[in-house]
């Protein structure tokens, strides 16, 4: 940490600062610049707690932390990529894995044909919701248990990797029964007892990026889990929420190579979220791939129209087609894969 | 509903629409413009779910919802305000209830301390984390159950009405043992199970506003609680996440007279949060009082610098004691009073 | 427009309103709802001040516009797509123009060597900065004259097309001496005196958007200088301004697939000032590609660390050469070209 | 600046950085940390030029400002607070000037009749845009120089001291003949040819702050106008562009506070633009005065159903009494004084 101190401080202020950071078991540092003087503070000390604390010294004007205040998520603890991989749901290692399906799991038909039609088109993932966060106590919840075991009957008929969201701590258990990727929704990214149940199974994690959740919060969220010892973590971009009210969220790419410089865990892109606009979804799938993220989560229903959620951003089966096909040709001139690719 | 076609639509795509809103069993009223046709969607609708269904069709621009999509938490279904009380501390009906304390209960002296010192100044409120989310995993994460019984304590000592949060839905009842208001963090605003678990409680729930929570969002993260029968809601504004990084977060106090406007609820305002700069605090509880909020919450601790969480944002009990005076005042010219007045 | 009467009004408190409404030569239909009564008024009418007195009818809860703002720049009234063209820079027809220089003109030889490499790369237009808006007034300001003149020696030699930014309407008539396209830049999109003077030319615009404008806001921007009669205007989006602080601002590349729905106006990208971060630079010129955009405008130096301004978004000519081959091959498998493409 | 290295760089590459830092005529000092080296950078150094040069060496990881951009701005170069007064409006010094005025001039008798009603409530200050910034060019564009005429008549009657916007370095000329405050607009606070224009008459101005300015970004623009000369600058908080959509502009009143620790420039709130909603607008003006603010700005229309511009967020008269009233009791009990304080 750097902390800066007021303008026009004395010997003995500037001291009184120095012993407080030796008091937190860092080495200080005095520089006595022409304006101000600041104390570096040396360490491995990511406390947020110890930053502030040093911040409301009255000497203090600010403190600027230097250390990253994530460590295993981090690519200076891992240098490789991590892959993460289940059945034949592959994200990482230049390989783009594509996760399709409904927004909600509505019946055994609609859930059945979905796969077929995604698997057909190349997909190795099904999404579907069986417990829904809705915004509003009177939307369609989803069908529950019994959903989750629709789409288990889903994947033994096509053999795609299953991807649901578990919402609280008590169903991490049940919906790990049928679930091979346990998909934490972008409301409960720092839903810290959840983090901690998911972390503690050997169920690979899907986290989703809250939309207002910077960077580091992001990362941090990830650490919960790593923490507890699961180690098989994906992180999901799925839009943050500015000032643009046109699209639902603004989906900003460009958190795919910066988290590829800090993390080394895999990075899927949701744009059916992330824009919230069904025609903006095949353009937004092709951009993804070509800044190189390592998966796709796409919402595809057999009747787009007809479905009980998100109908708005949600895309036909042959429209998930033609989106596959350009994904692939663009992947295959950047010396990449998306699932389907020969 | 306002459904707004695409320009050019023939009769019978005009027709396509209107049916399909009435298989929503609403009327449909058709209005051709000069430049568009819209059709006005008649009925107590206010499903997401069913807005999204129109707008996916291939006629349709846009859906413009008419309806607020809350209601027990709106003013139309009660138009007086509600007041929540607990021992003697009032949210509401020209008072303005003050609730302060530590971030997080530390030790018996320090929770004791705070309480007498809290309560001196008039506070009718006592604040305190046992349960702690908090962003880093490797951040200090409360006392648990031991700081709850600290906390239940300094209540027995004080008579202060105990404010603190429940994280997840399992801890409701182990946190209802000991307090008299079950805090919601933001972080959890839309974490409905826990929602649902404090609104299955007969409890006063003090929901804190998620930081990029629309208007909408908190009421029908409100609306969760009522809809479970627990009446006694009080809504916090904490601040929200912009582009300015010079504070914590941006507090907007125009969220109380807008709020007052819509929901019958009272609206608590939290300046520590809401700058994360203890310097700030002081006019920012006076502008808070002005505003017409029914209440305060704030973090006073006995010796901030050493706080261990949110030192930066934490006054002192002299400090605070200061506060309570001018909004004493500034209430007293408003007609309203504050605790601690005459 | 639609209008949203707040509950239980009267017969006649209606009627005012639908006076209201004809009193602006609107024609009013009255609809009344289970729980709201609208009034729709019919016409071809964008004005906000309408909108606005309509809003502070004291019967009246909100007014919803139907119509968009912005009339010459829609789809509406011109479906296909312009082409904006001068010298061998394209925006537009399937063709994505690359304009490519230093943030600052420099010197002659900066300049120079810059034009040849991005030139060998492919690149079309040179950009580089003679009179610099800076955030601070101790900062480089620019070359002014004597680097318009430096950018004209640089086309004289390459052929490349001038882009290059007027700060003042004062200005446009020396900077339209020398440029090939007349460039707006982000801080002044709103600068309504210089939208018009640059609309009473006949050069080509290049508009930024503004970091915190609306689309709204963005394409009416537009229409100030098509409504003086300069129809060649190309929209460049250069990413807004939100909470999140790791990159300089947040590039949402939806932008384009969205404003491509609503205006047949050329889209470009810049991803240098859309992220700050050179090292984010060509995934990001790959993704906008892949999204479809008209045109790619960066930030190239010969030695980007010697940068007088903009260093760190900078990139040097050996990584934009690689770019433009990346940019290539994806614009070949989606039946696009770019510059310097066979 | 302190310039962090990217982890495990050889003691050549760290020399390499500190020459670099030295060949800004800066003062290098390494401190190597258990993870990173940071070398500190001391010297007078504001320019983000050098900043982001050494930003883009491979070595860096990133560079931290210690010193505030802006400094004659700064209260470490004037530690008390400015007083800016003209006529009889004064702003600072623990009084709280009051401008007040419709949104546009429209008419003789409506700008005379506002003065008379305004200044009958106390304002010192009369508004009114004769030049307006209008979004679309299809609105009203203001009565240009026969609005500042009937400005100056009204002054002429009342002794209000008249502030009016000036948009383009052109009619700074013009306006000023007329205005006692050129007002810069949000638009306009990074039209920076503008800003050196006011800065170089002897006419206080009133700079608002841009929408999506940071307070550096705020007070570097104050900088451009005092770098001229005109050391008689008032900055205004209008609001700011965030995701909340149901306010036109988020308000954050902690702007006062937090800019008073760092400017000795006087702080005025606008309310009607920072709300957009008339019925916000009396419970903001109370808390702006109890926050600590040094002015006012309030649009008032004798009939604002009728106003030509902004009428939504337009108060009438009467209302502005009702303000006025209110807000000298809570300056009152805080020991400051309002317009009409006696």
């Amino acid at each position: 940490m750097i902390v800066v101190l007021h303008p026009g401080r004395s010997e003995e202020e500037i001291q009184r600062v120095a012993s407080r950071v030796e008091s937190l078991g860092l080495k200080a540092h005095v520089i006595v610049g022409t304006e101000r003087t600041v104390v570096a503070a040396v360490g491995s000390q990511r406390r947020d707690d110890d930053r502030e604390a040093l911040e409301r010294l009255d000497e203090v004007d600010k403190v600027v932390p230097i250390l990253a205040p994530y460590k295993v998520a981090s690519r200076e603890t891992k240098p490789e990529p991590s892959v993460v991989q289940v059945r034949d749901l592959v994200f990482g290692g230049g390989h783009i894995g594509v996760v399709a399906g409904p927004c909600s799991v509505e019946s055994e038909e609609q859930i059945i044909e979905t796969a077929h039609r995604v698997k057909a088109a190349g997909a190795t993932g099904l999404r579907g919701g069986a417990f829904k966060p809705r915004t509003s106590p009177y939307a369609f919840q989803g069908l529950k248990e019994e959903g989750l075991k629709l789409l288990a009957a889903a994947r033994d008929e096509t053999g795609l990797a299953v991807v649901t969201e578990v919402m609280t701590p008590e169903h991490v258990e049940l919906v790990g029964k049928y679930a091979d990727v346990l998909q934490i929704g972008a409301r409960n990214m720092q839903n810290y007892h959840l983090l901690q149940a998911v972390g503690e199974t050997k169920t690979p994690v899907l986290l989703k990026r809250g939309p207002s959740a910077t960077m580091d919060e992001f990362l941090l969220a990830a650490e919960y889990v790593l923490d507890q010892g699961n180690q098989q973590v994906v992180l999901c971009e799925r839009g943050v929420r500015t000032f643009e009210s046109h699209t639902r969220f603004t989906l900003p790419l460009a958190t795919v190579p910066y988290l590829q410089e800090r993390t080394h865990l895999p990075i899927v892109i949701d744009p059916s979220h992330g824009t919230g606009i069904a025609s903006l979804v095949p353009s937004m799938c092709r951009a993804a791939v070509a800044v190189g993220c390592d998966g796709l989560l796409l919402e595809v229903h057999p009747n787009p129209a007809e479905a009980v959620s998100d109908a708005a951003q949600t895309i036909s089966p042959d429209t998930f087609a033609t989106i596959m096909d350009e994904c692939r040709k663009i992947a295959g001139v950047l010396g990449r894969t998306v699932d389907g690719q020969a």
